[in-house]
């Protein structure tokens, strides 16, 4: 089944990679391709897309998987090889991966030559329903999350479910923490569902990928550039990137939906408090993600400030956040005083 | 005397940069503001506009001057510095410098924390009338110039002729080539007036800014991302590139408007050939250029082409040219093969 979805300036496409890539390529018939992979997702999904390139003119990149690679040593790198791969303004970048690739390989092409066109194949459940939509791309940098970077739209997203098949357990638990995010912030409608779920490798990824990639997009084209509204897709992600980060530098890294999932218990509990969740629903939230995630991992507020510090979303000395008035509703723009953040 | 200049979604003002800066600071009077310097305009150029920053919380950046620190070494060192700064979403570049400075501090602006605002201060001629009008950022890599980069416009541009007092002959100048092209492309009324001027030092500065910019203005308004007409923009900017890049590796830099000079006659040459420009014409504008620039460097077709073949405009093997038809007038996308480029 292939499903197209409008985006403002972009479509995805949820079906068949092979088939959607071939479709968005035909409009392109002369372009130079340039495919970015890790060493997973060469092997694994490049096969998978491979009908849709011959006799196409087409290079491979192939990086080094995970976070710690989103750096800007390994930008240049990419850089490097767009232009040895003699890129001009007509090529066109394949992102095939999860966030790591789509918004590193998405940064890539959004700045050589002042941007040339890219295509995201997010193969994660985490950045098919949250890192391939929006055009927010970037870099880690100086410990920062995202620390640099741009906003820019894909000229589309190609969506397989298949690829899901070649996730870790782990990794699928953990894309489907922004699942759980979208219900709670805005579709409280998808929130009984997804509570039946508790067998991930088994589940209707299809349907579920449809339902909640409908939140992010409506968020998206009401906000592109995070004025206002957009913010709500920041739930559970201020505590969540300070845990994600202090973990990291802690030698003990979790992988992003882990720290998410940790990030919206915490930020529930602060939602009781600052945004009018009942504690029968904080009790609700909180058990589904501990039956899934286990119980959240400890961790002092003193460790989180020197990230919370630098979030993007501040105002002078406030943190910002996004937190729960219900199950499906959410706001934004809530500034606390690190004295206030008690989790 | 204060002009000021609409530009699409920004001003450009055109008077004493102390107090236009005052003026646009009023409105975010909280932000905290970032100065980016090099050794030379930190001393001669800060000072002019320290008035208008009393009173506020800034920091100042220096970096060493020139082209050769235009690249991804110097933008980490600033973004390192603007993330100790502690910069946020709502702190505010200001780029008081030449090209450099602008192409530089503007991309880094652009792309910190996915794009804070920036005010450019042009400094040089050059900068004044072209660079900082247009959006255009970036840096040079692997001897490309301008290779990584965005489009982004500035909060404000703030012009004030008193810098052009800062700059030796060679750079006042080199910055005069590009109100030499924008006459030659857009603005045949101003070509008579222009070759009047042979003694730059004295020239009536504010007027000449005011119609060079009118030229860049309309252009950059009608076709901000370079579809189409701001491809006139490029005159003498093929082999101009090429000849500064050539020269840069031999050891023996050109200023950029010394090589766009050469460039200029040299595509003016062209021009008799595929553009429509007479014989007549061609003399009146070399005769001009040389006057003032003397004689064009000797330069061979074979040391251009590794540069030429990585232009952004090309389309495959085919090099774009924007060519004269007229003086005043110019058309964009003539694609040459290498074996038609004879100058």
């Amino acid at each position: 089944m292939m499903e197209k979805i409008e985006v403002d300036q972009y479509s995805i496409w949820l079906g068949p990679a092979a088939t959607s890539l071939g479709k968005v390529l035909e409009s392109f018939p002369t372009a130079r391709l340039f495919i970015l992979t890790d060493d997973h997702t060469h092997i694994c999904c490049l096969p998978l897309i491979e009908s849709a390139l011959k006799d196409r003119d087409y290079q491979v990149c192939q990086i080094r998987p995970g976070e710690p690679f989103k750096v800007i040593t390994t930008a240049i790198s990419i850089w490097q090889d767009m232009t040895s791969a003699g890129l001009d303004r007509h090529s066109m970048v394949i992102n095939l991966g999860g966030g790591v690739i789509g918004d590193m390989g998405g940064f890539c092409a959004a700045t050589y030559k002042r941007g040339i066109k890219f295509i995201q194949v997010p193969t994660t459940l985490l950045s098919q329903v949250d890192a391939s939509i929006g055009g927010k791309l970037g870099i880690d940098f100086d410990g920062y999350k995202n620390h640099i970077g741009v906003f820019q739209s894909p000229l589309a997203v190609l969506i397989d479910p298949v690829f899901l098949d070649t996730l870790s357990d782990r990794e699928l638990r953990s894309g489907y923490a922004e699942v759980i995010k979208h219900s709670l912030i805005a579709d409280g409608g998808h929130w009984p569902v997804l509570t039946q779920i508790h067998d991930l490798r088994h589940a209707d990824w299809h349907s579920i990928i449809r339902r909640s990639l409908e939140v992010k997009r409506k968020i998206v084209i009401a906000d592109p550039y995070e004025k206002g509204i957009r913010k709500l897709l920041n739930f559970g992600h201020t505590l969540g990137h300070a845990i994600e980060s202090h973990f990291l530098q802690s030698g003990m890294p979790l992988l992003h939906g882990e720290a998410i999932a940790a990030g919206m218990i915490y930020e529930a509990r602060l939602s009781v408090r600052y945004g009018g969740l009942t504690t029968g629903q904080l009790i609700n939230i909180s058990n589904y993600i501990e039956i899934l995630f286990g119980p959240p991992p400890q961790v002092e507020l003193v460790d989180l400030l020197p990230v919370l510090r630098q979030d993007k979303k501040n105002k002078g000395v406030q943190i910002s956040f996004s937190l729960l008035e219900d199950i499906g509703k959410s706001k934004w723009d809530v500034l606390l005083n690190e004295s206030d953040i008690q989790f």
